[in-house]
């Protein structure tokens, strides 16, 4: 994403209040998004693209770590770990399903990867339900199944006219079945022990 | 499973009031096992043994049919259709993991699974976190999950010292463990308008 | 394949002085097979049938066992010793491809198994390359490597008129491509010190 | 790797007169791996590295492509359409072998992968039969499997005292059976209609 880009999503968090986050792709362009953005997203293709954890492990940032679409849990750690070794201790695990033989989803949500990394790591992990199945259909079911399993965190793609939208829109969530689901995991992070904000 | 070991079974229904689930492994046992058990189980092995699937259809048995461990989950439903096609209406049908790269746990969960066989089929799905997971750390979150995920059913290994079980004990659970367990999915079943007997 | 099927296999042996090779799928059936054929083939789908593979283990036919879809080498050398154990000592093992993520061809042909089998075990290697590709276009390539990589066989899918063949036409040779790629395989199999009859 | 280790490999290149191949990790260093490589390599984990394959694109430089280890054929050849895209032509696609639930062999090979990349495309296809296996046993199988299906190179690993390598010395020949390979792939080549160079 240019500079144009992460202007409109500065201008989008002052006029929402919400905090952005947005996925930093080359080295050289990690001063740039930290300028614009609260959190950067490391993206699954680039999970062991080390000169770009070099560079957001000596920034400050919030950083998502997406796990490797064909990742060992493991190996999603050691790169955790190669962000934290570079100084930055502020970083949050995401879980956003692997590939396997099964093409009827997207990709094929591990659910154990959670509990597996919650576990092993005292890193917060984050659930990515919407890459994790790839149809709206399925993700209210791994969204709350995120919750049930232990998650600390979403992200759910939403989008008002998803079959407009300019990528993923069919794996968006209208606005008004989100806000069931948000109704539906709230009760279930209680059921847990757990609070949704 | 021979004679002998079908005659404790019963024993241990007698004395229990539970009903039984044991496997049957070929078609000439079919009639025995019925006699004996409550509910046939196909095995995840023998998902695609058509001779067995067809003598299971033949009789008036409940069936749990387990998924391969790297079976489409279309491949599954066709099963599932085969020994209806013989006749017998009462199949169910077991997620019990897949086989994938990752091999910190015994299987990978197919979370996704769960909704998209609800979705495709009118037969009730049942959740195995036992064999999904291999390792009971994480057995209780990913049974918590099946229950957030939709599952109408759920298997889970309990053995009161795991440690001498003859097969398994590392994904068993311990009494007191379960017990806890139990509560927790209740919670949430009733968070997703579904209910626990 | 009921014995109607065999008659007409038996048939096609006595006019053509080819030997029989035919899928055995139920215990019960063995001995019928064993009448019309002279190799019992046990499918990818039966791999870990135990009651099937008891079954030929008794009989003294040689067999053919395909390794399972997503067998692990170690799984697939044990089904073999299974057999053995019951007593038959002609065992052929089969490497007819895997399942993984790539779907362009219809499987993944684990060229390294071929070596590794042959290595753990003193058993023959059998490839497949029909199975292991799917798609005609690549049968050629995948049988020159399987005789370069040490295969001690081959099982290649040949039809007149594949457009009409009841199945598998999409991976079946016409002859003409057949006896060219025998001809290459010859000189293969002789740079590598070996011989085709 | 740093400068320091490109002006040892381009001493190396002065003294025996072999062309270089190195991997370059990052786009910065793009201009400086040219000065010192042959050819640059673009590892597994960095194959949509979209920043570094157009770094690569604007170079003339020759550029060898490893498929990533779980990527589809079609998104390998895509990666390499994006670095033709930006203007360098020179791209050799390398079959490296892939993820799946195998453990035996560090990969498993894709053969059927080379096939289908050179009916896709006109590009050459290496192949790494070192990396594809990972145990030297079974590079020299690999080796002559991918000669016969029509790659046109490889790249193998050769230490003296591979027991000393710094890395993936498990996977190394010797140098006397390195020489003993290339005479049998010679043998395989020009059974094929190919020529070893």
């Amino acid at each position: 994403m240019g500079e144009e880009g992460l202007k409109y999503l500065a201008e989008a968090r002052e006029q929402t209040g919400m905090p952005v986050i947005t996925e930093v792709m080359e080295p050289a362009l990690v001063p740039l998004v930290c300028q614009y953005a609260d959190i950067l997203q490391i993206g699954a293709r680039n999970m062991q693209n080390y000169a770009l954890l070099h560079a957001v492990g000596e920034s400050q940032h919030p950083v998502l770590l997406k796990r490797g679409m064909s990742s060992l849990i493991e190996e999603w750690l050691m790169c955790a770990e190669y962000i934290l070794s570079h100084g930055n201790t502020r970083v949050m695990l995401c879980e956003r399903g692997i590939r396997t033989f099964e093409s009827y989803t997207r990709n094929t949500f591990d659910i154990n990867a959670i509990a597996v990394a919650k576990q092993l790591s005292h890193l917060p992990v984050i659930a990515d339900p919407s890459h994790a199945t790839g149809k709206w259909e399925y993700v209210g079911a791994a969204a709350k199944a995120s919750v049930a399993a232990g998650a600390d965190g979403l992200i759910i793609e939403v989008h008002p006219r998803p079959e407009e939208a300019m990528s993923d829109g069919i794996q968006s969530l209208k606005p008004g079945r989100y806000a069931k689901l948000v109704k539906e995991m709230k009760a279930i992070a209680m059921a847990v022990g757990r609070e949704i904000q």
